[in-house]
This record gives C-alpha cells, sequence and structure tokens, in this order.
C-alpha cells in the first residue's frame, strides 16, 4: 500500500515536472512512465490517460494555491501587501530560475491553458475551476480590505479577475522575455492601480 | 509564378489558422498540407521545416501588428483611445466567435508562447522581437501624451511592457473562461491606471 502510494505520487510529481517542462502534447504517457521509473501497467492502475492525470497535477497545484491564498487572507497585514506576496513569490521562483541559467517555465495553469483550453472539455472545465476559486480568494482579500476601509473597491470581481490574468500576463511575458523583473514590475502596476481609488476618495470633497 | 506564391500563400493562411487553433505540438507538416491541399513536395519547396513555417506565421502576425499600432500612433485621439482600441479590437474579435457559438483561441502570439517559449530558440527569438516591438510602438503612443501633457508616464518602458502583459492576461483569461467580456473588463482596468497621474496632474475640468 505504502510502494502503491509512492508509485501515484512519483507519476504525479513526474508528471507536473514534465508537463511544466515541456507542454502536454510534448509528453507522452511513455515519458512520464519513464522518467518516473514505473511500467505503463502501473501508470494505467492509477490513471486512465494522460488527460486523467494531467487534471490530477492540476488539482494538486490547486490545493497548493488554494492553502497559499488561504495563507495571505489569515495574514495580519495590508491587502496590497498579501497581493504583493502572491507576485513576488512568482518573482522569487523566477529569479531561482535565472540564478540557475535554466529557462523560466511560466506557470502550470497559464501554460496549460495556452495549449489546452478550449481544446480539451476535461481540462477546460478544471482549469476553469480553479481560476474561478484563485479570484475568489483574491475577492476574500479585497472585500475585507474594503471593509476595513484600507481600499475602496467598487467591483470585487472584476478587480480579483484583473489581478488573476495580471499574474498570467506577467508569467507568460517573464518566460517569453527570460526576465523575471517583469512579474516585479508588473506586480507594482497591477497593485497600484488597486490603490488609487483610495488615493481619488480620499482626495475627492464632499459635494 | 502566381501559383508558385500562391501555394506559399495557402501554406501561411493554413497554418496560421492550425496552429491558432490546435496548437504548435498538435499540427504536423501533414495536416498543414493536407488542409491547404498540397503536397509535401510544395512545402518543403517553400519552407524547410514546421518550425520556419511557424516563424513565417509569427511575422506575417507581427507586420499586421505594426501596421495596428502605427495607424493607432497616427490617429488624432486621445493615447486612451488609441490603447482602448488596441483592447477593443481583441474584445470584438472574441465576441465574433462567440456569437458564432466558436471556441475563443486566445491570442496567436501568446498561445505559441506559452506553448514554445524556452522550448525552441528560433520561435523564442521571434516572439521576443515581435512582442519588443510591440511594446516600442507602445511606448510612443505613451511618450506622445506625455509630451501633449495627456498622460504623465514616469516609465514608458514598464508601463508599455505591463499593457502588454494585460492584453496577453486577458486573452489567456476570456479563452480559458469562455468571456469576451474578460477583455473589455481587464482593458477597462488597464487603462484606468494609466489615466491616473494625468487626473492627479491635470486639473478638474469643472461640468
Amino acid at each position: 500500500m505504502g510502494r502503491c502510494s509512492d508509485a501515484r505520487d512519483r507519476l504525479l510529481a513526474t508528471a507536473a515536472k514534465l508537463l511544466h517542462e515541456r507542454g502536454y502534447t510534448a509528453v507522452s504517457v511513455s515519458d512520464i512512465c519513464q522518467a518516473a521509473g514505473l511500467k505503463k501497467g502501473s501508470f494505467y492502475h492509477f490513471f486512465e490517460s494522460k488527460q486523467a492525470l494531467a487534471i490530477a497535477t492540476l488539482e494538486k497545484f490547486a490545493e497548493l494555491n488554494r492553502e497559499r491564498v488561504a495563507q495571505l487572507h489569515a495574514r495580519q497585514s495590508a491587502a496590497v501587501e498579501k497581493l504583493r506576496t502572491m507576485f513576488m513569490g512568482m518573482y522569487d521562483g523566477a529569479c531561482e530560475r535565472a540564478a540557475a541559467n535554466s529557462p523560466l517555465l511560466g506557470c502550470p495553469l497559464g501554460n496549460l491553458a495556452g495549449e489546452m483550453a478550449g481544446r480539451d472539455d476535461a481540462i477546460t472545465d478544471k482549469l476553469q475551476t480553479i481560476f474561478v476559486e484563485w479570484r475568489e480568494g483574491i475577492i476574500k482579500i479585497l472585500e475585507q480590505a474594503d471593509t476595513n476601509g484600507e481600499l475602496v473597491v467598487s467591483d470585487p470581481k472584476a478587480t480579483a479577475e484583473t489581478l488573476v490574468a495580471c499574474v498570467q500576463g506577467a508569467a507568460l511575458m517573464a518566460r517569453t522575455m527570460s526576465d523575471p523583473e517583469i512579474v516585479r514590475r508588473m506586480g507594482e502596476q497591477a497593485l497600484a492601480m488597486l490603490e488609487r481609488p483610495a488615493t481619488a476618495d480620499a482626495t475627492v470633497p464632499a459635494s
């Protein structure tokens, strides 16, 4: 049982790595089995198909993202700082890869979306669920900030949606241009956008 | 000669369509030849490889983008309106596809970047060149607006880079969520970010 579960975890970890490095179409079940040091029988014992394994890696990533966003939400810090952490986590990861002369890989969700969204229904559904969940986590942070009077957020859903899209755009461009600084700069600009309503509100005289 | 050039154009148009619909790895030279109604001999007369044809489609797309940005730059309208046109062009295209019940396809550049950036040097180089050119076009619009006093743009390069990343993030998320409105909403938020320094600087007109 221990070995069984180890094999499943190895398949998940190997698939996550290979899909992130090479993309979905370019990686075969054989590639994954070979890299994980397992036979195809083991693979099909745990997963029906490459698609099913890819969706399981997405679920694993979603869990991690869910935890991260919940941790941010629970922090005793300003909303802007919580959201900055979201960008800086990605920035730090990109810097580490750049320092090791490894190509930047972008976001596993965004890469899979860019390759498969609208082309594979099950993968698209899973990606949609994860992105909605991510957005909902950010909405909570924004609503709390609005309640605290830290920010004025007239449309939390649209703002959260934009922040997720900013993270995705930043990840994609940083990877394409081989430049982690794009994530940092974009994060700063996205956060400056957020601060605006509070500033605007503070300066608009009562009429 | 006429037929020759027609065959090359057909290969380019077919490849652009298939790559946009299915991605790079999933499309073979045979797929492209079959869809274009041409033999492989014709293909290899014009292009060395699928990679070379993909780069040629990128060049074609870059030309179009260059023209669009130049036209925007030449317009007698506010910079914010020029930049809004950039988002709205993408929004209109996405709406047309949604109205026809066709899946949204995202940006051909962003999709290829999400699949191949850092994995194929020649494609990555070409994508970088096109993104830099796009950014430079936006910088011109921003600098002109700064000179006119329409906007205050302290770092045109960073702002232009962010706008390109916003377009990419919006295209990716709209496609993934099957929702063209994401492009419109993100465009508005990105442009609101731009207007900020001008608003802060300019005296508020009496209404």
